[in-house]
């Protein structure tokens, strides 16, 4: 078997979206960025069946933070976004919530799952960077070979039932004379948060300190660079962590549900 | 107070959303087409709680045919798309259904009201039609003053848990030399059906004669013109229909709630 942490970028990058999956099931534990390149990277937020007619009005009410790409049904494991996975086992790190503290990250949910769980997949920033990338903006998080830096603000999202907390947003810095760039092409990913919600100005979002995100790593800001801040598919773990419903899982940020399908599936004209 | 049905083409295209909201809670019954023009109208399907969740599944899972423009939680009956209205009231004729049978079109639900009701407001192609009608693309049903006329089709809607059932259609005979246009206009309203799903040849839809509609009225079809559908917001009434839900309301098809939201509120770029 492959060892993830010892292949190259390229290597990485050509993994099909099905061998990083069975890499995952069997332990190997990093962070997704760059692997199988192309395919959409996903975050989850699990919660018991009677939690989730509020999670999904709430990512109804804020369709950019939380746009659902597919559900799995009480006792469902599999789809055809991870077609022939097992959404127990594929991520490579969790983390579960009970009463809205995180009490475990665990690489498996064996110990955890019960058949009254519902899982939410929601759409990812990953995807729409390599579109960025193409076009010439590098991505700071990925050349410095980091997490995104992820911040809880002051904008809060619209609330659902039991379901409440601030938005989330990750950051990357951008040259400033191509910014504009970096709103018209991820305006054309609206299934995977779309174009920016902020831009500069971090202060009004009431992020206090860019080096202390909340959730990933700080990256170094090259100079001449504006941060810009897209919704984050971890807003919803925030809410949870507000809301404290008796049990949620999420993702470990950062390490996501890599799925078959290709992040173009999700371009608009 | 006015009487709606005694009022001309201009004077009920005048009328604002909240008013004509009170003509329909003071018991007056029309069609709502052509009514406060420039505001969204919008379909309603409400369900107990516990079938809160498979509902707004199914409408995520189709969204062309149930693009949900807001959600009442259980106990609510009114919220900004009908500010200061009463969502038990404010919809000319409501249809009842008990274990998938249609028992009742009351034009209020006192009767039928309970605190655990949710309500589900979908989008509605009547918002789109103002679009079309500027672009010089007539409506045959407001030019002969009927209904739209609606179709249940062979295509199977995504069913999520105790909800399935067929797509239904609204149909609008184009000028051939039109559809094109038809086309480009609508897709700019995504949360309104968005494009057609169908371009003439209604037998592949299983609808095998179109002067035979299931919901609605039939239009005469204009020589030259092609038969157009789109996805259509009396799709959840017939999930429940087949579904067989203990209680389930809808509104009488034709009949919708007029919002406070703008039509242009829902157009993209």
């Amino acid at each position: 078997m492959k060892d993830l942490s010892s292949l190259g970028q390229t290597e990485r990058a050509a993994m099909a979206p099905s061998e990083a999956r069975e890499l995952f099931r069997a332990g190997q534990v990093l962070p997704t960025a760059g692997i199988s390149a192309g395919y959409a990277q996903a975050n989850l937020i699990i919660v018991p069946q009677e939690l989730a007619f509020d999670v999904l009005l709430f990512a109804q009410r804020n369709p950019k933070s939380c746009p659902i790409l597919g559900v799995l049904e009480a006792g469902q494991t599999s789809n055809e976004l991870l077609e022939g996975g097992d959404i127990r086992t594929d991520v490579p790190k969790y983390m579960v919530y009970e009463n809205g503290v995180k009490v475990a990250e665990p690489t498996d949910l064996s110990e955890y799952w019960r058949d009254d769980l519902v899982t939410f997949i929601v759409g990812c920033s990953f995807t729409f960077e390599s579109a960025l990338m193409e076009s010439g903006i590098s991505i700071a998080h990925i050349d410095q070979g980091v997490n995104v830096p992820m911040y809880k603000t002051n904008i809060r999202s619209q609330s659902a039932g039991a379901m409440s907390g601030p938005m989330v947003v990750s950051m990357r810095p951008i040259p400033a004379s191509q910014v504009a760039d970096a709103v018209r092409i991820t305006s054309r990913y609206p299934a995977v948060h779309g174009a920016p919600v902020h831009i500069g100005n971090p202060e009004e979002l009431g992020i206090k300190d860019l080096r202390a995100p909340d959730f990933g790593d700080a990256v170094q800001i090259p100079e001449g660079t504006i941060p810009v801040f897209w919704a984050c598919g971890v807003t919803p773990q925030a809410a949870v962590m507000e809301s404290r419903p008796a049990l949620a899982i999420g993702h470990a940020p950062g390490h996501m549900l890599i799925t078959d399908i290709r992040d173009s599936q999700y371009q608009v004209p």
